[in-house]
Formats: structure tokens, sequence, C-alpha cells
């Protein structure tokens, strides 16, 4: 697996079925070649899709019938979002095709009175959060990559971010969705309710499916009253037993929409990087970022107020800032948000993406890092997380063999994770990464499961045929 | 199926497999002859369950063993819940073995960390609030028959409730459950976990499932602090433009916890009913009740008097009442849950549950009421519903024939239903009573693929045969 990821893949000579897809889709429906080759599907460096085509369908019809196409032939696919993933779901190989909804990126509609949004999804989550703020909503799914990440794969892969603790998953805004299934069939499932019970809830297979069982083409989306303020508190903690109890208090403001957690290593690196991210002394064990969003200026500066004097009052932050201003509340956001500091002193770095019991995350996190220490003496760490979703991310740097080591390093870190019934990955998905790890977090029922859907729906595993299941052998505990 | 209401099941016989089966679950374990033939499926009247024995196994390994031993001899089970439904999901037939999980109600354990209960899915949804009630937690799903339902028959029918516009149906308080599936196989899915993705959130299938695909055992489910403060009003307003306004302004408070509205032909009837139902006069042909539950006093008084300003300062209400103590909340939540009333003067009479885009809803209810009174002219309605959820019921009483024109009545009130893109069943559920007209608002291709999920887990149809999937030929539009 490393290895794959070192390494391009080979350069792809012109495929069999370009000219029956070029009939589907036109010119501009077909990337070829070096034009093809320069699409990158890594977010973290330039690394080719690996198909030797990239077909583009501008409509749902065009998708179902280059799907028809490949079916009748064959011929699998892989579906490209935004490319913003980091478990490699994009990665294809010189035997698939690669489609990509990138020409289908309109906004169809605005339900102002339902607080509903109908896209197309090739649509960069930003585009949909410009075009639905207009109207006073946001679509709430918070995103460092919403520029580029798309509606189509942030359902694909049950996108998670920074306000879960408030609206939950990219699963909880999905009310309908339409998909082409690997037969070329159009599902349309485009429900716009909010309740709903008349027989399975089908697009629950496709939410986090990764695109193993349908291509997510259009999407009804539910949308959020547009937040009129904002407040952001920074505080430094003695304890992970008062991150908890700070937690439970936070989660009682019925406005709070994020609660951060950064470990010392994360904390001392970017307040130490020159980048005026230090807005307390790196003397903690952990900080934390607690934001609200509300509508009410009085209210909502009374509900900050209250949390921080009980806080306080109880002894459980050493020390804690509230930002006066919008600028404030961005400056203490950069402090959590310092992935490029991250970058600059820790690669080459693997990242995780752990959920864990929240009682029991420092105690695991400890552990990880002594096993990780014990087995690759060079390590470093930045640990922070979403801990109001019980979600940490552990970067890791092992020396500048790191890459080369990723196998070594993750099954260390998830063998030690395992024990806690933790999850392998929280928000990111399996996609090529992970799959090799998964029988450390499901049970080989569950797996089975899995294997009986996918094969009554795409029998002859024609989407996405690398990602998120196990190779056959390797899924016993 | 009208008639099928209305006549009582055959005599059964003693079942086949009563001797194996007792093997497995022993004396206590069955019922047979006039103890089975006691219990009722059906909430409104007598009606025995219409299996010969109901077998009680006192664990998950008993369900295993009973359902491996009905796989192997081709023997359809029934699942029971509290038996509260109002679809007939618990109506068995005489070839059937109905099973209740009803000695299966331990609460397993309750982490007030992480603000998780694990629970047997026998458990009455009642004793999970009562037992996390002194822990300081809710179990907010809230339900006029929770001393009842079960845990696991209102995850099987995604039960929904009077709060759903803050917390959501049953799915959003499930995080994991376990499932004895057709063959008799365990899957064990007790994810603790708020973000998890690793693959298919298999979950989802048994959520709303109506016990088609596995048998609940057990689940993990989240609960959410208990609020300490509670606000209602009781609003009259004249028209339905304007209710939807009351209605976007009441969604910006962050404590709302349900609107519910009712029409005029509801509120005059409890209002004359002489039980204290009539806060306000019954001259307008709205009414609404908001609630909003918080944990601090001050801001909570002053969330809810931001909200009757503004609305009064549109002239968006008539006239308005705020409870002013909790029996005066009691007393105006009184008004309505009226069912009682509504017994007494309109039955015999069928329920409905439709789901419809709330800004069409007033136009289709007029629809459908008067769809109903040209052909049924004794017709009389009291109409309501959770419209924070887009969620409506409408009781009817069309003569004293009303059961046996359930069909008729059922189908003409449907129809007008599909051109709004309105769902048969929002909370309630498909069971026996609606799943012949699953095709007013399922596509074929959702149909089938619901079909195709069921054919590879359930291929024999052992699990709850008759509901939810309407008989073939049936379900073309």
């Amino acid at each position: 697996m490393a290895e794959e990821v070192l390494r391009d893949p080979p350069v792809a000579e012109a495929h069999p079925l370009e000219g029956e897809i070029r009939a589907i889709v036109g010119h501009r429906g077909l990337l070829t070649g070096a034009d093809a080759a320069a699409r990158s599907c890594d977010p973290f460096y330039h690394r080719p899709v690996g198909s030797p085509i990239i077909v583009r369908p501008a409509s749902t019809e065009e998708v179902a019938a280059v799907v028809k196409l490949c079916a009748a032939r064959g011929q699998p696919i892989v579906t490209l979002g935004g490319m913003t993933g980091v478990s490699r779901g994009a990665y294809a190989d010189a035997g698939h095709i690669a489609l990509s909804l990138e020409r289908m990126t309109a906004i169809e509609s605005i339900d102002t009175e339902a607080g509903i949004v109908v896209v197309q999804a090739g649509a960069p989550v930003a585009a949909v959060q410009d075009a639905v703020a207009e109207h006073g909503f946001v679509y709430p799914l918070d995103l460092i990559s919403q520029g580029s990440a798309t509606v189509g794969g942030t359902i694909s892969t049950n996108a998670g971010g920074n306000r879960v603790v408030r609206w939950g998953m990219t699963r909880a805004q999905v009310l309908g969705l339409e998909a082409v299934l690997p037969d070329g069939t159009i599902l349309p499932a485009m429900n716009r309710l909010v309740k709903n019970n008349t027989g399975y809830d089908l697009k629950q297979l496709f939410i986090g499916g990764e695109g193993t069982l349908g291509i997510v083409t259009r999407a009804v989306l539910r949308l959020a009253p547009k937040p009129t303020t904002q407040s952001v508190c920074f505080m430094s903690i003695e304890s992970y037993d008062k991150v908890i109890a700070v937690l439970q208090r936070a989660k009682r403001v019925p406005t709070l929409s994020a609660f951060e957690v950064m470990w010392q290593d994360y904390y001392a690196l970017v307040a130490a990087s020159g980048t005026g991210r230090d807005p307390l002394p790196a003397d903690q064990p952990f900080y934390a970022l607690m934001e609200t969003l509300g509508n009410d200026p009085d209210v909502d500066e009374q509900l900050m107020s209250g949390f921080l004097e009980d806080i306080y009052e109880q002894g459980l932050v050493a020390e804690a800032v509230l930002a006066a201003s919008e600028r404030q509340c961005q400056d203490l956001w950069r402090v959590r948000e310092g992935a490029e500091v991250v970058v600059a002193n820790l690669s080459p770095f693997i990242s995780s993406d752990l959920s864990v019991d929240t009682r029991r995350t420092a105690t695991c996190v400890a552990e990880i890092q002594s096993a990780l220490k014990a087995r690759f003496p060079e390590a470093r760490f930045a640990t922070w997380g979403h801990l109001g979703d019980n979600n940490i991310h552990i970067c890791l740097h092992a020396g500048q063999d790191t890459h080369a080591l990723e196998w070594q390093i993750e099954d260390t870190m998830f063998s030690v994770l395992a024990r806690y019934g933790g999850s392998i990955t929280a928000e990111h998905g399996v996609g090529r990464a992970k799959r090799d790890f998964l029988h450390y977090c499901k049970t080989p029922e569950e797996l089975h499961l899995m294997r009986v859907i996918k094969q009554a729906i795409d029998p002859r595993n024609l989407l996405n045929p690398e990602v998120m299941f196990p190779v056959e052998g390797q899924a016993a505990r």
C-alpha cells in the first residue's frame, strides 16, 4: 500500500471504449492522454488518477448511458468527486475508467420555506453554501476542503467536519438523492420530506457507500437558518478529566456549534510557529476551542458568559480568552486550523482519523503514541480533534521513511485502538487506504453482510472495485 | 384489507414446531392456546395476534436459536414489539409464529460521560426514559404510546412523535444495534461512536425496516442532556400563510422542541368537549402549540418572549397564551393530545399519517377533504399534526361503514396526496395497512431495489413476510 502512494501509475494507452463513450458524452465529456494525467487524485501531491480516460458526463442520463455501456462490457468505473479525500478513494488503475461529475454542478432550486436545496452532485460544497447564504440559510457541512469537495463526494464518504456536534454528519443533511446503479438504472429517490417512513430508507446505502453501490448524481439537502452571531472561546485545561467536564457543560449550551480539543504536542507546535497562533501560554496539556452560533446577540452573549462563569467557578480551566470581534473569532479558529504548520514541521507525515470513546480518548492516545515511539524511535506527533464527536486526528512523523512505513505504523496504531473499541476512520472513509485494517473495527458478521449487499447490487464489482472491502482472506480478526 | 381488520383470525391449532421451540426457550418462553389468543396486536381493540404460538425468548442467543430452527423448516416469523403500532405490523397469520421480545427488557448500562444507554430491544421506551432521567439525561423520543412501545418496535418503525423538530426521528437516536438475521446469525453492530465511517452503515437497514431484514435484539441509544426549563405557548392564527411565517420564526429559536398545528375541525371539537381544553376562542382556522425546552430560565424566557414580540409585531397571530407554570404547560399540551375526544366524537374513524411539503399542506388537506366529502357525504374530520416536520394526521369518520370503506377512503386520499409529492406514512410505517398504496409515493426503481435487498438478506421471505412490500403486480404507478 505505501508503495502504491509513492509510485505513479503506469502511463496509460488509449482505452478501447473511448469511441463509444465519446459518442455518449461528446468531445468535452472526455479527457484523455496528458489532459487526464494532469488531474491529481491526491490532495497532498500530484498523483495522476491512473485511468487512461476521465469521462465527464453533463447529465444524469449521460452518466446512466456510460454506466450501461460499461456494465455491458464488464468495465470497472472509479467515480471522482473533488479529489480532496485522503483515503485514496479516487485512485484508479489502468484497467479502470474514471468518471467525474465536474460538469454537473447546477444548484437546481432553493426552497426557502422548506429550507431545502436541490443540487447536482458535482457542485462544490462551497458553491452550495454561497448560493443558500443569499437566502438566509447555511448548509452546515464545514470542511477545510469545501472549496473543492463536491456534494457527491461528501455524500459518498459521509463527510464530517467542524460542526458535527451541532448539525451532524453529511448523513443528517441528505433528505433525498438520485443515483445511477451499477447496471445503469437511474434510481430516483429525491425525497424532500423530513418524515417519510415508506419502506427501506435506500439513500442510506449510498451515503458513506464510497461509490460502491451507485453513482450519486443529484441530492436534496436540508438547510439550517443562517446564524447571525458567533462566539468563540479558547481555553487551556490542566487535565483530561477537566476537558471532559468542560465538554459536558458545553453540551448544555443550545447554540454550541463546535468543540475542538488540541493536545500539547499540537498546540506547542503552532504556538511556536511565529504565525500569530498563541492566544495562551503553551504550558498546559490540553487546549480547547468552543464556538457558538446563534441569532440573538443578547441571548448568545448570556449563554457564553454563563458557560464561562460555570467553568471558572468549578476550576475547570487554567486560562480562557473570549473573542471580542469577528476577526478574533477567525484568529482563534486559525489556531485549530494550523495544518500548514504541521506540514512544515512534521513532513513527511501520516495523518489519522480515529474515533474513540471520549472518556478514554486521552489514555488511548497516550498508549498509541507510546506504542509508536517504542517501534519508531524518531516518532513525533501533533494531536487534535473534534472531541465533541469522539473524533481525533493524530499526525505522525517517523523519520524520512514515514510513508514507506505506513502499513506498520497504521497496524501498530489500530491494534491499540481496537482494544478501546475505536474506529479506524471517523470521517475520512475507508477507500483504498484503510481497507486492510477494517477487521480491527468490524465484526466478521458485519463484513459478511456488507459483502451480501455489495453482491446483490453490484454483483460484478464494477463500481469503485478497489475501495472499502478488505481483500478476501484478511477479514478474520 | 378492511375485512382483515374486522374479522378475527381463525382459532389456531397446536403448532408442529412447538416442542422444539419449547426446548430452546423453556415453558416460560412460550404462550399457546388461550394465553396466546389473549394478546392483542391492535391498539384500538382486541384482535388476537393470529399465530398459534407466541415465542418469548429470554436472550439474543435464544432468539437466534429459534430463528435458526425456523429457517431450517421454512417457518415464517412475525416479530412483536409493544403492539401499539397502527399499521398492522404485528398482525400474524395462522401459518406464522409470533416472536415477542417482552422478556428482553434490560437497561444494560448507562454511560453518563458519553450520554449513551445500552438496552435490550424489548424494553419499553418509557422504562428507558425513567432509567436515564435519574442520571440527568433524556431519551428524546416522545410518543403517546411510550409506556408500551418498545425500543425494538420504535427502531423497526423509525418512530417519530412530538419532538422530532429538535432531536429527529428514532433513526437519529440509534448509534448501534444487534440484530438476528433471517438465517439465525447474530449481527453485532453495537457501535457507540458518533462518527464511524468504516463501511456501509448497516444499522440503517434495520431502522425503519419493519422487521423484514432482521430482529433487533439490542441497541445503543444516544441521550440528550435533560432540559430543566419548559415553555409552551398556544396561538390562534388567521391564515395558513401566517402559520408558515410563525413556524419560520420559531425555527430560529435554538431551544425549540415542538411545533404542532391544529386545524379548526380538530380544535373546535376539543374546545367544545367540556374537558377544559379551550385556551382560546374557536373562531380561527388554525391553532399552533409551540414548546421550548432549555437549561437556563432567564435565557429561555428571553427566547420565548423575543419570539412572541416578533410575531405580535408582525401581526402573525390573532391571540396567544403563554403557560405560566408546569401545570399550564401540561394543560396546553392536553389540547393537542385530545385523542379521546376524537375517539368519542368521530368513531368509527380512520386515522392517517401523511407527510407533505409544509408550504402546500393546507391546500393539500383542503383538496383531500373535498375529494373525500364528494365521495363520502357523511365525512367529518379532525386534522392536526407535527407541522414542524411536514407531518399531519387527518382523522376521518365516514359513517358507520367507515372501516369497511377503508380501502376506498385511503385510495381517494392518497391519490390526491400523490399529486403533492406527499408520503402516505410519515411515522407509522407501512405494515400491512399501507403496502398496497406504496406505489403512490415510491418509484418502481425504489420498489425494485427494496426487493433486491430483501431478496439478498431474506431470500425465503421468512421475517415479517406480509408487511411493507406491495403484492406483486400492484406496484406500477
